[in-house]
C-alpha cells in the first residue's frame, strides 16, 4: 500500500523559516522519519512538495491512481483555493488535512478552510508530529474501511 | 476565424470524476463534437485545459493575437481569480463563461464569479451542451457586432 | 410537445425601452423568431408575459398541465420573489432561466438569484438570443431525460 | 362571529404538489375539516387564496370590516412582503401566522419573517394541522380578550 | 401638461389607519387639495392607488404615454421591488418618491430604498404634505430642464 | 403513553415575573390544566423546570427511555445552546418548541433558535396556551405516525 | 418667527464647485431667494454654514433659544455625526434635513444619515430648490402644530 | 503521570446514538483501550463527563493540580463557551481539542471554535480514534517540552 | 440592607491565575474589604461565585427576595447568556455589571454584552477595586431612588 | 497633582436637556461637588468642555504637561473619533472614560467604543455620579502603579 | 509652483509620541528637510498642521487658489472624514495621500481609507520619508500633465 | 547590493493593455529607466514577471539568498494570495508593495491587501513612476536600518 505525503507552498522552507515557530527539522526530516515508521509496517510513503496550486492538483489527480489516501499540509491555500478542493472531492481517496501551527490561533482569516469538509478529518497545532498522527489516522481510516 | 476553447481546473478528469453528475464523455468527447460542428461552419478551434492559474494566464494572453474569441469554462478558478478576471478584460476579445453544473445550486461560494462582470455573458447548468451553447451564443456576438 | 416562453416585468417594453442596452428587438419579434425555428422542429410554443407576481405564478401553475417545460425571463422578480422559487419547485417540469443583459455585470442586488438554485440551468448577457439559447438548451435537456 | 382564513402562493397546489412533504390533504380538505369544527361552535370561517401579493393586501383590508381575526399561511411572501406587513398592522384585528413546514428547518432566507413581529404568534411545522392549531389559538386569544 | 401621482399599497386607508400617525385625512381629500392648488396653475393631474405591484408598474408604464412626471408613494414596495426600479428607469420621465412618514425613524429594513436612486430626488416625513412637496419639486425640475 | 413538559430558564418566576406581559398564571397552574385535559385522554404527563442548560440535556436524555415526544419551551436557551440541540437530534423522539411571548415580535437575537430546526414543529407568542397547543400538536403529530 | 437655515463642510463652495452637478447658484444667491420669499410672509431667516462639526454644534444650541425651526443641509457630516444628532435631539426644536443632490444616487456609505431619525423629514435631489422646499415643509409643520 | 480525559454534553450517549454516524463504541469501551495503551506507557488516566458546562470548568480547574495535560471532547460547548475558553487558559496546562466527527463538514455555526485558539491544537473527525491520536499528541507534546 | 456580592466563572481562581494580569487579591480578600467598607455603613453583604450558569440564574432569584441589589461580575457569560440577563429583568431589582479587566481592550467577542442593556449600569478595567466602585454606584443609585 | 476633567459634545446642555434622562444637575454643580471631594484630598482639577473634536484633542495633548490623569466624557465623539483615541494613546497618562447614560441600552451604533480600547477603564450608567467614580477610579489606579 | 504641506490630528506631537514607533524626527524637521529639497528646484512649499477637522477642511479650500497640488497626512481622520474626501473632490487639484506607519498593519478600522479613492495615490509606512516621497510623486504627476 | 523588481499576473502587457490607464510605457521600459537610475548608485536590479502565483513564491525564496530587498507589484495577487504573504514572512527581507493604478479607487474587493501587513510599506496610483518611487523607499529604509 502507498500513501502521498504531499505538501504546499512555503514549506520547502520548513526548518530554516521562523525555526522559533516551525522548530529546526526540515521537511527532509519529515520524510525520514516517516518513512522508517512507515517501512517497519510495509507502508509505501511518496512525497511531493509545490508552490503551485496547479502543480498540487495534478499531484493529487495522480495519487488517485496508485495511493490509497493522502496526508496533505495544504499551507495558505487551505484558505483560498476551491480548485483543490475540487480536486480532492473528484479522486474519491480519503485525505487528511494536517498542519503544523495551530492555524485556530492565528489571524481571523486561517480560520476559514475550503478543504476540511471533503477530507475525513484535520489535525493542526503539533508541529512535524502533525504529520505522523495524520498518517497513523489515515491507516486507522484506511483499516476501519476494510 | 479561430476560436480558444479553454477549461480549467480538473476539467482533465472528466467522464472518470463524478460520472452521476458530470456525466460519462471526456473532454476529448467534448472537443471532437465541438470540431465537428465548428468545421462545418469554416469555425477553427483551439482546446487547452490546464490546472494551473497562470497557464490559464497565459493562453488567455496567447489569444488574443489569433482569436476571435474565448468559450472559457474556468471551474472554481471562477470564484477565487482576480487575476483571471484582469486577463480577460486586457485581452480585449469576447469571452463567455461556461459551467457544467447549475453553480448556483452548489455551495454559497460558489454563488460569486469575479469573471462574469467582465464576460459578455454565461451559461451554466446544461453538462457538456453548455460548451456548445457557449460556441453558438460566441458566434452569434461576433455576427451582430460585424 | 409544447413549451411556455414566460417573460416578467417590464419585459413588454423590449425594444422601446433603451434600445442602446437592450437591442430594438420587440417581445414580438423574439416570438416571431422562436416560432419559425420551433415550428420546424415540430415544436409549440405558449407565450406570456405579465408584469404581475402573481399572474406569472399562475402560468406556471398552468404550464405543468399541458408544457414540457419553461424557458422563463422572470426579470427582476429573479432577485426578489421567493413564491416563483417556489412555483418552479412546485411544477416539477424543467425550467430554464434567461436573461438578455449580463446581470452579473450590473448592481450588487441583481447577483442573488433566487430562482437560479431550482432551474436546470441559466443563460445570460445575449440580448434576444438569450431566450434563443434557452429553448436550444430545454430541449436539448428533455432529449436526454429521454 | 367570522374569522377568515387565508392562503397565500402555490397552496393552491396543496395535495398535488411534492405530497411527500405536505401530505395529500388539498386546500379543500383543510376547508372541509375546519368549518366542520368550527361550525359546532357557531363560528364562521371566510377562505381565500391568491398567488398574488395585492389580492392577499385587499382580502386582509376586507377583512377588517366583517372579520374578528385572520389565520394566515402567507407561503413564501412571509419572507419578501413588508407590504402585507403594513397591511396586517393597519387592519387592527389578530393575525396567526402559520406553515405546513418548519420553515426553521429550510433554506436560511426562510428564517426572516417580516410578518411575524406583528402577528400575536406563530404555528410552524404540524401540515394541514397547522390552521386548525391556528384557529384554535385565535379563538383563545379572542377569549381572553374580552 | 398632465403629471401622474400614484400611490402604492396601504394607502387606500389612509385617514382611516392608525390616524394618530398618519392624520385623518383621506387619500380623496389628498385628491382634492391637489386638484386645487393644479388647476390654478392649469396642471392635469391624474390618481391612481393600487395594492398590486404588478399594477402600479403597468400605470407607470402607461404614463410615459402622456403624463410629463410621476409623484410616486410607494409604500412598503420602497424597499422591496426592483421591479418597479425598472420600471421607473425604463419610462424615462422624471419621478420623486414621497412618503407621509419619515422613514428613516423607523425600522432598519425601512432604511434601503430601491426607487431612490432612480428617482429625481425624495420628500419624506411631512405627512400629505409631503405630495404637495412633491409636485411643487416636480414642477420646479420640469421647468428648470425647458 | 407519557410525554415530558419541559421548561428552561426563568420559568419558574412565570405569574410572578413582569405579568402584564406573561400574564399571572404559574407553571402550577399550567401544570394543573395541561394534565386534566391530558388525564381525559389516558395520557401522562411529567413536567420538568430548571435554569440549567446541563440539568435540561438529563432531562432530555432520560425522556427518550419511557416518553413519546417532548413538548419543551427552552426560554433563553434556544437562542444560545447548540448542546440542547444536539440533546434533541440524539434523543430521536418528536420534540416541539412552544414560546409565551411572540420571540419574533422582540430583540434581534431572539430570531435565532438553534433548537426549531431539529424540533418538529414551533408554536410561539400565546401565553400559557402556547403549552397546551403544543400538546395538542404532539399528539397529532403521534397518531399520523402511527 | 425665525428660522435658521444652517449649512455644513463645503458648502462654502456651492457655485463654484462641481457646476455641472451643483448648478452655478452659490450659497449667497440662495440666501437672497429665500429672505425674499421669506420676508413676504413675516418670516426672519438666520443664515450660518461652516466646515467644523462642533461650530455646527454651536449653532444648533443656539437656535434653540430664537429660532422657531431649523433648515439643515448637513452635507458630509450627515453620514459621520453622531454628535449632531445628539445636538438635534437636544435642542427639542423641529429640524428639516435638505441635500442639494440625490444622495440615494451616490456611494454606499452615503445611504446612511444619523440625523434623518430625529428630523422632522428630509428632502434630497433638488439642488437649491431643496432649501426652499425645506423652508416650506417646516413652515407647514409648525403651523400645524399649533 | 496523569492525564484527564474530559468529554462535554451528549457524549454519554456516545455508542447509542446515531451510531451509523458516531459508530458503535461507547464512551465506556473508549476509556478502555486508552487505559490499555496508557498503562503501558505507565501513564494514568482520569476519565470525566457531564452535560454541564460548570462541571465542565470544575473538572477543568481540579486538573490543574494533579494532571499533566487534558485531551478535551467539547461536544458543542466547543462552540458557544468562552467560560471554558477562560477555564482553559486559566489552569496553564496543555489543553488538545478533539472531535468525534469533521466538524468542519457540518452546519456552518460548528465552524467557530473559542476553544481551539487556546488549545495546543485540535484533531476531528476520526471518530473515538481522535481520543487515541489526542493521547499520543499530548504525550509527544509533553515530552518535547522537557 | 442587603447586597448581593455575585462572581460568576472562573473567578473562584482569581489571584492564582494569571496574576500579572488580574492581580494577587483572591475574592476572598475582595470579599473581607468590600465587608470591611460595608458594615461602617450599616450594609450587609451576601457573596457567591459559581461556574454555572443555572447556579447563578438561582442565585439571582434568590436575590430579588431579601437583596436591595446585585454587584455582578458575569465573566465570560456576559458574552453568549441570554438566560442570565433575562434574569436580571426578571427579578426587578438593580443590577451593576463589573469587570475586572477592560473588556473593550481583548478579543472582539467580548466587547458584545447581553447584560449591560438591562445592567442600571458597568465598571469596567479598575481590576478588584471594578467591584468596590460597583457597591459604591448601587449604593447611590439606592439612595437616589428613595 | 492636577487631574484633567473632561467633557465632549453636547454636554454643555446638561441639566437643561432632556431633564427626565440626565437629571436637573448642570456641568457647572457637577465641577462644583467634584473640587469639594477633590480639594479635601488636596488633589486640584482642571474642567474643559467643548463640542468641538479638535478642541477635545488640544485640551488632550496640553494635559500631558500637566495633569496626572484624565476623566474623560467623550459624548457621541465615542463612537465615531479614531483622531481622539490616538490622541489618548499619544499623551500616555491615564484616561479613564465615563458615560451619564448606561451607553448599551441605546442605539446599537452606541455600542462600539473607539476610545474605551485605550482608556484603563469606562464607566456609564449612573448620571452625574459617573464622574465622581471616574475621579475615584483614576485616583485609585494612580496611587497602586506608584 | 507652490505645493502645500497638510498634516491632520496628532501630527503636531512627531517625534515627542512614541518615538519607538514614529522615530525622533518632528514635524519642523520635516519642514525643514522638505523645504531644502524643495527649494533646490525652486518650488515653493507651505505646511499647515491642524486637529481640526473643519481647519483641514478651510486649508484645502484655501489650496485650490494658490497651490499646484498637496501632500496631505490626514492620520485618522482618513478613516473617519466623508467631509474631507468630499473638500479635496471639490478643489480639484491633485493630493497624494501619505501615511508614516503601515496603516495596513493596524487595526481594522485603519484599512478604510476615505479619501484614497478622490486622492491621485497613497504612499504609506516609511516614517517621515513617506512626505519627501508624495511630493516627488506629485512633482512627477504635474510634470506628466503639463 | 541587488534588489529584485517583482511583477506578476497580466503585468507583461503594460504598454499593450488598456494604455489609456496604463500608460504606454512596457515593463521593459521600466526595466531601463530604473537600471539607469540604480547603476548611477551602484545598485544592481533582478527582474522577474511570472502570471503564476507558484513562480512568484519561487522568486520570492531565491531572493533571500542574494537580494537586500523587493519591490514587488503582486497585481491581483494583492487580494487573493495568502500563499505569497506566507512567503514574504518567511524570507525575512524587506518588501515594498507597488500598484500603478490607484487601488483604493477600483472595485470593493481590491480594497482588501493580503500582502500589505508583512510589506513595509505600499505605493500605490503613479503608474511606472510607483516602482521607482518603491525603489527609492526601499534604499532609504535599507539604508536606515544599517
Amino acid at each position: 500500500m502507498k500513501l502521498l505525503i504531499l505538501s504546499g507552498p512555503n514549506l520547502n522552507l520548513l526548518g530554516t523559516r521562523e525555526p522559533e515557530i516551525y522548530g529546526s527539522e526540515t521537511l527532509e526530516d519529515v520524510e525520514r522519519f516517516l518513512r522508517e515508521a512507515a517501512s517497519s509496517q510495509g507502508i509505501e510513503l511518496d512525497f511531493f512538495q509545490s508552490n503551485s496550486e496547479g502543480a498540487l492538483i495534478d499531484a493529487l489527480h495522480a495519487a488517485r491512481k496508485d495511493c490509497a489516501g493522502v496526508v496533505f499540509n495544504p499551507g495558505a491555500y487551505t484558505h483560498t483555493s476551491i480548485a483543490l478542493r475540487d480536486a480532492i472531492s473528484a479522486i474519491q481517496i480519503p485525505v487528511v488535512e494536517v498542519h503544523l501551527s495551530n492555524v485556530h490561533a492565528r489571524e481571523e482569516f486561517r480560520k476559514r478552510s475550503y478543504l476540511a469538509p471533503v477530507c475525513i478529518g484535520t489535525i493542526s497545532g503539533f508541529g512535524t508530529t502533525s504529520y505522523r498522527l495524520g498518517v497513523d489516522a489515515l491507516l486507522d481510516y484506511l483499516k476501519r474501511r476494510h
